[in-house]
C-alpha cells in the first residue's frame, strides 16, 4: 500500500497550500481520494488510527458528563419538515432514498444531514419529568450532504464519516446557558490537546443554526489564511421543543417545554491538525494524536556484509530494550526493522508525522547513548541509553507545548485590529481590509444588520464570524463605528472563510 | 429515562419467548423500539455501553492481524452490479438513494448491503506486488437491507448499525484457506467470552453467500429452538478478483489474481448474549461485557430517620471504600446511593444483568463482612471486607464460566442425532425428526442435491446449516444414507433458523 515517493519533492506549503494538503493526504496514507463517487473517501488504516486517537480524547471529555447512544439513519420526510426554519437550512442538500430493492417507498427517507429531527422525537418519550433532566447525550455517526461546491477531504464532504453530535435538554434556559458554557470549556479542552489554535465567536443573528437561538463557533485559520469553522455549540431554547412538543413535569405537577442545546465537530477536526502542524516533509502529529510516538531506527550499515562485524547485532538488541522499556511506560513506539536504507526510513516516518526518532547505531553504544531527533525542528540529542523513558516523556510533553504555541503565535500573528477611527478615506479603508483579510483574520466595527453584514462580506470576499467571546483574556468590549453605514456598532471577526 | 416497570411481572422467557426478548430490550434499557421507521431502532446508553465492550473484544482479536479502515456507505449502481452472482444475491434488498436536494442523481447510489463491491475496486490500487500480502483489513459500520420479512430488533433489521466486516487478500489459495481456518479461531475466541456457545458448519453449495466459493457460518440456538447465524467466513478464492481485476506482481515479475476471504458479524452478537444468558428477572452478562460488573447497595432503613442513629453513616463510608478498592483494581464499579428502598434497587440491577452485587449492612459492618449475591444463580455469600478485591475476581470468574457452562450444556442437549439406519417408515421417521427440530438443532444424513435439500427443508420445516466442521472434539464423520433419497451422503446440521 506504501507509495513509492520518496525522491519526488512536494509542493511547499507556503507557496500552493491545497495541492500540498492533497499530497500529504495520499503520502502519509491518510485518506485515499480514488473512490468512485463525488466527495467521499476512504480512509487509510494509519488515517483511521489518526481519527481514533483524535475522536478517543473527544470521547474521554464527552464521558464524563454525557452518556454514548445510536439513532438510526434514515429520517422520513415528514419529520424531517416538521420544523421549518431548520430544513430551510438543509432541503437543498439533503440525500433522498427513494427505493427499496425495486420497491418505490410510501415515504422518502433523508440521509441525516444531521440528527436534531430523529433525536426529538424520542426526547418526547425519554423525558417525562424533571427527574429525567438535564439529559445529555453524544453519537459519533455519519452524516450527508449533497455538496454542490468544491468537495475536499475531510473538510468539505458528502460523506462526513465521523460527526460527533452531542444533544442536551434542560429544565430551564438558565440551565441550558450554563451547559453552553460547558460546551465550550469542553471543545477548548479538546482543541488545546490537538495543539490547534482557534477563535471562539457568535455568529451574526442572520448567520446562525437553522433552529437556534444563537450559535457559537469555534474557528482554526489554515496556512492559506482562510478560516475553518471547526466545532460549533447552538443554544436552541425551545424552538424544538415547542415544534416537537417536548415537556417535562416540575416540581409542582406542571408541564414545561425543555431547554436544549447541541454542538457538533466533525473530522475537520483532523483536517485542522494536518493542516496547522504540517511541514515541507509531511505530517508532524501532535503526541496526543500520534499512532507511533517514537520510531526507533537502528544504524547499521551494509547488513547484508554480516551483523556481527559492525555491531548489528548489538544495536538490534538495544534498539529492541530501548522499546520495550518505553511500551512498559506506556509510550506508542515501534522499531523499524525494515531492510529499507536508513535515508527511506526518515523519509517515511518523517512523512507519517512520528515526533521523535531515536537512532542506535554502533557508536552510540559504545557510549551508552542513543540519538534523538524531534520531528518538529529537527533538533539533535544524545541521550543516554539509562534516561531514555524520562528523556522521552519530558521531549514528547516538549514537542506537544512547542507545536502548540508555535500554532498559536501564527494565529495571532494574522488576526489584524483593525482601529475603529476611520481617519483613512472609505475606498482605501475597505482596500487595507481586503488586503489584511487575505492573510487572516480581521477584527473590525461593524453593525448587526444583516444588509451590513452582507455588503461587508460581497466588498471584501469574507465571511462574518460574529464578536469574539468566551476570551480568557481582558475582551476588547469597545464599540466604534459600522464600516459599512458608520452607525454605532461592536468588534466582530471576519476573514475568507472555508 | 427510566421504565417504572418495578411491579409489573414479565411473561416467562420459556413461555413466549420472543414477547420475553422485546420486553427485557426496553426494561433493561437495550434498545428503543419508538423510532418511526421500520427495522431501524435506537441503542438507549445502557445498551450503547454492552455493544462498546461487545465490539471492544471483537477489535481487540482483529487488531492482533487486522488494520481498522473505514469506506464510504454510498455504492454506485455499476460497482454493485459488476459481480452478478454477488448481486442476485442482494438486488431485492437494497435502498437506493436517487435524488440529491431536488436534483436526480445521474447513477443511482446504493446503501452498502455489505461493502465488497465498495472495497475491492479501491484494493485494485492498493495490492501492487506480492510485499502488499497479506492484506487484511476491517471496518464497522452501519449497512443497509430493504428487509420485507418480520424484523426484529439486533437481528432482522432495516439498518445494522454495527457490522464488522473483514476483507483479507492473499498470494495463494492455501493463504486464503489457512487466513478462514484463523478466522474461525478468532470467532471461536470471541463467542467464548461472550459465552456464547455455537456449532460451525459449512454451508450447502446451494446456500453459500452469493460470490464465494464456500461459506462457514457459526450459529447458535436460541431459546426458541430456532437456531441463529452470528458469524460467517466466506472463502471467495479468485472470484471477485477476476470481477474486480485485482492482481499483484509475484517475485517472478508475473501478473497473478489474488486469492480473497471475508468475514462478518453483525449486532445479532450482542442479541445473542441477551437471549441465551437472560432470564426472567432480565438480563444476565457476562463480566467480561458488563458495563458494571459490581453493583454495591447499602442496606440503610429509613434514611430519613437520620444515619448516625441506624449505622448509615459508616455504612456509607463502607461502601465508597469497597468501591476505590474495586475500581483500582479495574473492575467496573458502582455504588447505588439512590433514595429507592433496596428491594427497587436490586430489582433495577437484576434487570440489567448486573454480575455481582454487593450489600452493606450495619450488622454486616459490626462482623467486618458484606454479603456478595450473584445474579446467575442468586446465591448468597459473606465476604470479609478485607478479601473484598480477590473474592470479586474469583467470583466473576466463576460466573463468567457457569454460564458459559450452562449454555454450552444447554446447546449440546438440544442436539438430536438422528440414526442413519432408516429402519423406521419413512413417515415415521420424518414426523420424528420434525418434533425433534422443533427444540433444537437435529444432525442427519442428507445428500449433496440442492433438490433434497430443499425438499427437506419444506418437510420439516427447517433450514439446512450444513455438515458440521471444525469440531474440537473427534467429528463423526460417518456416511449414511440421504433422509430424502437414500443416497449416499453425509451428516448435516438442520434447525428452524433466524
Amino acid at each position: 500500500m506504501q507509495h513509492k515517493a520518496e525522491n519526488q519533492t512536494i509542493v511547499q506549503k507556503k507557496d500552493n497550500f491545497s495541492e500540498w494538503y492533497g499530497e500529504i493526504l495520499k503520502r502519509a496514507e491518510i485518506l485515499d481520494i480514488r473512490y468512485p463517487v463525488k466527495g467521499v473517501y476512504v480512509w487509510y488504516p494509519y488515517g483511521y488510527k489518526v481519527r481514533n486517537l483524535v475522536y478517543g480524547i473527544l470521547r474521554t471529555l464527552l464521558d464524563k458528563e454525557h452518556e454514548e447512544v445510536l439513532f438510526p439513519l434514515l429520517i422520513p420526510k415528514d419529520e424531517l419538515m416538521k420544523e421549518k426554519e431548520h430544513i430551510k437550512g438543509f432541503e437543498d442538500e439533503v440525500f433522498w432514498v427513494t427505493k427499496g430493492g425495486s420497491t418505490d417507498l410510501d415515504i422518502p427517507l433523508a440521509l441525516r444531514p444531521t440528527s436534531e429531527t430523529a433525536i426529538y422525537p424520542v426526547f418526547i418519550v425519554w423525558i417525562r419529568s424533571h427527574r429525567d433532566l438535564p439529559l445529555r447525550i453524544y453519537q459519533i455517526v455519519n452524516t450527508f450532504r449533497y455538496e454542490t461546491k468544491h468537495t475536499r477531504p475531510l473538510i468539505r464532504l458528502r460523506e462526513i464519516t465521523s460527526f460527533k453530535e452531542a444533544h442536551t435538554a434542560h429544565a430551564t434556559r438558565a440551565d441550558a446557558e450554563a451547559q453552553v458554557k460547558k460546551a465550550v470549556a469542553l471543545y477548548k479542552s479538546f482543541f488545546d490537546q490537538l495543539a490547534v489554535p482557534y477563535v471562539i465567536t457568535r455568529r451574526p443573528e442572520w448567520d446562525k443554526f437553522p433552529g437556534a437561538e444563537y450559535s457559537i463557533p469555534f474557528d482554526t485559520l489554515m496556512p492559506d489564511g482562510r478560516t475553518m469553522q471547526i466545532g460549533t455549540i447552538h443554544l436552541l431554547g425551545e424552538s424544538f421543543a415547542r415544534t416537537f412538543d417536548i415537556k417535562y413535569e416540575d416540581e409542582n405537577g406542571s408541564l414545561k417545554f425543555v431547554n436544549q442545546t447541541c454542538y457538533g465537530i466533525s473530522e475537520r477536526c483532523v483536517a485542522s491538525v494536518i493542516a496547522i502542524h504540517g511541514d515541507d516533509h509531511g505530517l508532524v502529529l501532535p503526541p496526543t494524536v500520534a499512532p507511533i510516538q517514537v520510531v526507533i531506527v537502528p544504524i547499521v550499515f551494509s547488513r547484508k556484509a554480516g551483523r556481527s562485524n559492525n555491531g548489528g547485532e548489538a544495536v538490534e538488541e538495544a534498539c529492541v530494550k530501548v522499546h520495550e522499556e518505553l511500551k512498559e511506560a506506556g509510550i506508542r513506539a515501534s522499531v523499524d526493522n525494515s531492510e529499507d536504507r536508513p535515508g527511506a526510513k526518515y523519509y517515511r516516518w518523517e512523512m507519517k508525522g512520528v515526533p521523535l526518532r531515536i537512532e542506535i547505531g554502533p557508536r552510540d553504544l559504545k557510549s551508552n547513548n542513543c540519538e534523538f531527533v524531534r520531528r518538529d525542528n529537527t533538533k539533535r540529542t544524545h541521550v543516554p541509553l539509562s534516561d531514555v523513558v524520562p528523556e522521552v516523556k519530558r521531549t514528547l510533553e516538549g514537542i506537544q507545548g512547542d507545536i502548540h504555541e508555535a500554532a498559536k503565535e501564527t494565529l495571532h500573528a494574522n488576526i489584524y485590529k483593525s482601529d475603529g477611527a476611520g481617519n483613512n478615506k472609505r475606498e482605501e479603508k475597505m482596500e487595507e481590509l481586503r488586503r489584511k483579510a487575505e492573510h487572516g483574520i480581521v477584527s473590525l466595527f461593524l453593525c448587526d444588520s444583516e444588509r451590513c453584514g452582507q455588503e461587508l462580506e460581497d466588498q471584501l470576499g469574507v465571511s462574518v464570524l460574529g464578536e469574539a467571546v468566551y476570551e480568557t483574556e481582558e475582551e476588547e468590549k469597545s464599540e466604534g463605528k459600522c464600516v459599512i453605514c458608520s452607525r454605532k456598532a461592536k468588534r466582530v471577526c471576519v476573514a475568507r472563510a472555508y
